[in-house]
């Protein structure tokens, strides 16, 4: 673990472009909230209901918006996006043990692979044959990555990823504990031998192909092809217990929260955005800048790009179960409706 | 991993008991579907909404249904269910890396513990007292297997699968990765101390049964019973992430897709059809053959097969969410139409 | 794996403080549900529905309610909360195989790490730096600890566990196998260059706290703090797949059941209990004691402790479809009744 992340106010100015209105030789050694920033720490306001803690904060210096700069009275980075300028400062105040290149004595490499300048490979990895991991790669404790598998430059697989045989992975890709990649899609015909229904499966002959900067969650899933690759493109992300289904299709920089799932050969466009728990069926096609709201079910193509959503809005149970009775009575609800209309239009005058 | 797969167009043939219509004697290397297929490769259409595809295709040859036969020039292998001889012989065309038989240097393995003929043990699993493994048992690198379990005959973990101790699984069982069997089953009584209420852990002293040709999918878990044990019977297939509570019972041949997950106790019947993401409550009963449609609620048992479903169709949000708000009051509105109903009643003329 | 854990009637008594009515000095080997149960097991009626069971119970003693104790003629233990009784005796029968203390030859744990006083660490398992494992403490095969973790007495990792950096976790916690502690937040800012949309990663600087008596189930992710850290208090019982979103805060003793999960910032107070499925939006602050039944969506805050819900009864799927048909055109429906009201309150004489 590195002991200091230090900076000067004056360098974290440069690396994001910001103006600095305060002391560039001020000392920075980290980021924090508002509310718990102390001194020698950088805070940021982007949420405007934030605001009320910029008076209280014992923050040395704030990120902050032109039209909010004359409300903190300390020293500050004036951006005009300060949520993304605080994403790209997290990264240097990241203390999170910095990787050594080498391969650790236990862990299991196949005499066929190919391993990158400058590569890590952690303690109990196993790497299996001809597998090519690029410059810079990073395999965690105890992953496993499958025959033929190709990984780009300086992506990291964390502790206990499963890598099947015959992926694709790209550059700067970060695979998260518990994730598994290329494991077989649902694929299942079926026959009936001597009166008994059977499930018959059908081998994976696909693989998977990830493209550049994708992270994918702790714990998600994404399943190999039938025949054709599952295809995630460059810039996507995928929170943990997300599930892709085999010869699904992810569109460039389209984002799913956790607990998300595509059922098999749906395509999903470009920057989508998919919340948590959403489900879409199989052998969908959706537009691209197309918005899923939480826990809904995707059932039909989308050709327009709008947000869409299913379900109920949330109530006191013992209110809510009195509309549930009547959401399961409502066809014949309807029918009273009508029936009403048409008694009352026999009661009105003619031509009323 | 095999470079070949190669087999003539006869043999195939042969394989699937098809008609064959062309050349015995054309090689075929691989299966792909009609779109992507290039010559030298076998495709089907199993689909009718795929026949457009089938004239412009440049597979070698094509599985057919006898209807279809006349629709394609080249050659043919007709049978009554293309899509099950698509996955028959999709197992012929698997490139996966063959699996050899022993005991990497590095898999940890109890002298207690009986592996059968034809064992395979990758590197860094580890193989608890008293294990009794089948032949041709397949455990991946990184697997763990506890104390007690026995697995059957050409059963296979991948990588990082968690076997918990006590477990019992079937002939012909595939657990992908990151799949966990036998962990505890979510069992808690309560107790009041001093003013505080308290969670009391019960232990789960059962075990886990799975039956022969079970597939359970990336993610999986699958719980331990509190006294007696949970069961899987022959042929039931999971997929990832399903969830399977401590003391249910799964039928025969029942599917349960993606993110799908039943409670504690609850018996689902042979030849059932769980959709992605469906919720089953715990202590119910369902009836064999019952169908269940994606991310719906089972919270009652179920006597007659057929398919149910709970939740709301998908909508643009704008217009969704004036219906949701419509639905929070639903009860109300049905009082506004009975009193309608009563108001017109009186409006009438007697008799009507 | 122990062969016996037999005991005495009155031993079981004394343990649980029951009144014995009965032999002392029968002995008990095992603990069964009435229908299961074989002479020499004890066994217990907490459900009424289950009274049916007791008069052709095999077992040589029940727990029972005094007032079911007459309803029983054999040995029996007589206490106020019988399932209270069962759960604090189901330790006593744990079969599970005795951990022993010490290291496995093929553990790999940095030198800086510091172990308690009857650690057991599993084959295969990995130890990072500046780790803290407090005494008693068991790590499972193949699990993985992360930089500067420090892990409190008497503490659990099954397999497969992977625990980052920086997390902290506090005595007697059970980790399950495939559970994910303090993987990165999903948090990110987005730009535009050269006119595509990027992500932008936020670095999750932010740890993990977990309290003492947390379980945590199978395949269950807590994610690392963006800033501060994520918090899970005291006593909180997580069952499988459960997600735990950054810098969530989870209140004493409450319970999420499987598939549950909280997005960002979410503070959720104490003895809540959480049904399967259940989703809550980031940002809410959820009052002690609430109740949230199964696959509900939560998308306000709850300041009154009470149960809530969201979606739909199930029915037969020809059935409901109609009815979400009518849900989608709900709004428009109300706007018929407001009609009819209007039409009528014409036709009605004036004053009525």
């Amino acid at each position: 673990m590195t002991d200091t992340n230090n900076y000067t106010l004056g360098m974290l100015a440069e690396h994001i472009g910001a103006q600095l209105q305060g002391d560039a030789r001020a000392e920075i050694y980290g980021l924090q909230t508002l509310q718990s920033a102390k001194s020698g720490q950088l805070s940021f306001l982007a949420n405007p209901s934030y605001q009320r803690y910029l008076e209280g904060t014992e923050a040395t210096a704030v990120i902050l918006h032109p039209d909010m700069a004359s409300a903190f009275g300390g020293h500050k980075l004036v951006v005009s996006n300060p949520y993304l300028a605080y994403a790209k400062l997290s990264k240097l105040f990241d203390k999170q043990q910095a990787v050594t290149a080498g391969v650790h004595p236990t862990a299991v490499i196949d005499d066929s692979a190919q391993l990158g300048i400058g590569v890590s490979i952690g303690p109990n990895a196993c790497i299996g044959r001809d597998v090519c991991l690029g410059a810079g790669v990073v395999v965690g404790a105890n992953s496993s990555v499958g025959a033929g598998t190709v990984i780009g430059a300086r992506s990291r697989l964390y502790a206990n990823v499963s890598i099947y045989h015959g992926v694709s992975i790209g550059d700067d890709v970060t695979l998260h504990s518990g994730c598994v990649i290329g494991a077989d899609g649902f694929g299942n015909a079926h026959e009936v031998v001597d009166g008994e229904f059977r499930w018959v499966k059908i081998h994976q002959l696909g693989g998977v192909r990830i493209g550049d900067r994708v992270e994918v969650g702790a714990g998600a899933t994404i399943d190999r092809g039938a025949l054709d690759d599952t295809v995630i493109e460059d810039g996507v992300i995928l929170d943990n217990h997300v599930m892709i289904g085999h010869n699904v299709k992810v569109g460039r920089n389209t984002a799913m929260a956790a607990k998300s799932g595509i059922a098999g050969s749906t395509e999903v466009g470009e920057n989508c955005i998919i919340a948590g728990g959403v489900g879409i069926d199989g052998h969908l096609k959706i537009a691209g800048g197309t918005k899923f709201t939480a826990m809904m079910l995707v059932t039909k193509s989308i050709t327009e790009a709008d947000s869409y959503s299913s379900g109920t809005g949330m109530q006191r149970t013992k209110i809510w179960r009195k509309n549930a009775v009547r959401f399961s009575q409502l066809d014949k609800i309807v029918g009273r409706i009508s029936l009403l209309e048409k008694t009352i239009a026999k009661l009105l005058p003619k031509g009323e």
